[in-house]
């Protein structure tokens, strides 16, 4: 450390006590009280999530500063996103083994740039000294009754997934190889996930059910199935397959990133085939692909996997660290 | 552990997904999707506030396990009793460096009692492994514009503090010092603090400005006037001490405690002096004393503490941590 170290509440005025990103009508009480005090939206409601990302369990110690609040918020956004919410308010718990100033504000300033350009003011923080974690409450509002649930798939739709589902996992791996140059798009895809939260809200009353992709697509497919008490039949070929992990990597290999792979924060959903289109275009004016990859049908589990494919079923974040 | 391990979301689903204490019609979407969905009261405000709790910074690592459940939530909700707003809805993110069944059993049963208890819905939790921590945020509701900020003290108001401080600064040194005694009226006061939620909503439209006391009465007395541009005059000889501390301690002993002890999350408040008896007997009403303890004054600081009383403003948590 270069700088004189400072207090907690110091730290905690110098760069988690942001302005809310200009005048917000709907922010009555912002930082700096016992509690934010903020004005919903009538006729909402308030979507919630919270997600903890603890260092060296959902992101490498050494990531830069800035990719970690990035990350941190785009991870808890991203339920926002499948709920089909807009993102409103956010609030960050931050737990740090020592005041360092400089990762501090890096920190902050990745955090801030993602909530301003989500529309989520940042209304509040903390501050504790312990291991390095980010705990991110998110909330987002949405017309009453149109919420996006994981329990809606019926028997006859398409699945289908935004983007390109694996870039992320293969971006991982090229950091733990040692690639360190941020740029790189499979290392961008892990460093600074998107939150899919404009396709999130132009999907509403369209999709019937949507999950965000955090533990990989089987995975994460399988929640939604259970959810909604349905089985899904998997196409294999339909899957997206990334340009850049193509130009580099074997199909097979392709393939198992995008099924197993997390971390890429895509949308999964189900929806009437005759929505695909329009769902379809929806999505084209975000620059956003939706590739339909399987189907609904009665029953429970996930068919259409080979043997290998299913060995692959779940992300096992960091399986170096001992549990 | 005596059971077989559990993978996260079995322990998720075990003991993080209660039920929200039965039919709740604003709770639209509970535990298990993407996000919680709720319905919030039209006309009212939503107050939010998050709070981390780490081991052995906020709370000892051998802490019983319900205690450290129900602590986590009280600090959190006695933010929304200094805003005076209703509790409504909660989520927890827990962090635990392996999985122990009976202890997740234990520490979800206190979190879960005292959140019915307060009317608050449990509506979200994330699991991470980790260093123990917990972080709550919760989220209560006021009539619009009725917020009791940090603000609004004026000069010639009464400083008055619920309860008795001081008694959690003790009951953390009885534990320090090997007491077990759990049902030991100062070891309670600190494993167990009530957070003075009723007290909070009956002091809207009396207060001028609130804040719960977490650092030491003359921190956040400190807090309030530097918010609210003005400084107090402590009466010292007013103060409200303790039956069981001034039957162990010399007065002036507690009288540091009552000034520089932390977690008793009582309600430090300002208010015309003309409604005191007003709120008083709303107060008298939950069996909770409020005392007159000094005087709102132009300018800024804090008068009438001698040299010894400032030496212990703020009080240290485990100053043994090496930071």
């Amino acid at each position: 450390m270069t700088r004189a170290a400072l207090s907690e509440f110091e730290l905690i005025a110098r760069y988690l006590s942001r302005p809310t990103g200009g005048e917000r009508i709907d922010v009555a009480v912002g930082n700096g009280d016992d509690c934010a005090v903020l004005t919903p939206t009538p006729g909402h409601q308030i979507a919630i999530s919270v997600d903890t990302s603890v260092s060296d369990v959902h992101f490498p110690h050494d990531a830069p500063p800035a990719a970690i609040g990035h990350r941190a918020l785009a991870v808890a956004l991203s339920d926002l996103a499948a709920m089909g919410a807009r993102a409103r308010w956010c609030c960050m718990a931050l737990t740090l083994p020592a005041v360092d100033e400089d990762w501090v504000e890096a920190f902050a300033e990745g955090f801030q740039t993602l909530a301003l350009r989500s529309g989520c003011a940042w209304i509040g923080g903390d501050v504790t000294r312990g291991q390095l974690a980010v705990s991110v409450t998110v909330h987002g509002e949405l017309p009453a009754g149109s919420a996006l649930k994981r329990s809606g798939a019926k028997p006859g739709d398409v699945i289908a997934v935004t983007g390109y589902p694996g870039r992320a996992a293969a971006g991982l791996e090229r950091w733990q190889q040692g690639e360190r140059d941020e740029t790189h798009p499979l290392l961008a895809a892990y460093l600074r996930p998107e939150p899919r939260l404009a396709a999130g809200e132009a999907l509403r009353g369209l999709a019937h059910a949507a999950i965000d992709i955090s533990d990989g697509l089987v995975a994460d497919l399988r929640h939604l199935m259970t959810a909604s008490g349905v089985a899904a039949r998997l196409e294999i070929e339909s899957l997206p397959l990334a340009t850049p992990l193509r130009a580099t990597l074997e199909t097979e290999t392709v393939r198992r990133l995008a099924l197993g792979g997390g971390d890429d924060y895509e949308l999964l959903l189900t929806l009437n085939e005759s929505d695909l289109p329009e769902a379809q275009r929806r999505l084209a004016a975000l620059h956003l692909p939706l590739t339909a990859v399987g189907r609904v049908v009665e029953g429970d589990g996930i068919h259409g996997l080979s043997p290998t494919d299913l060995a692959h079923d779940g992300w096992d974040h960091f399986p170096e660290v001992a549990s």
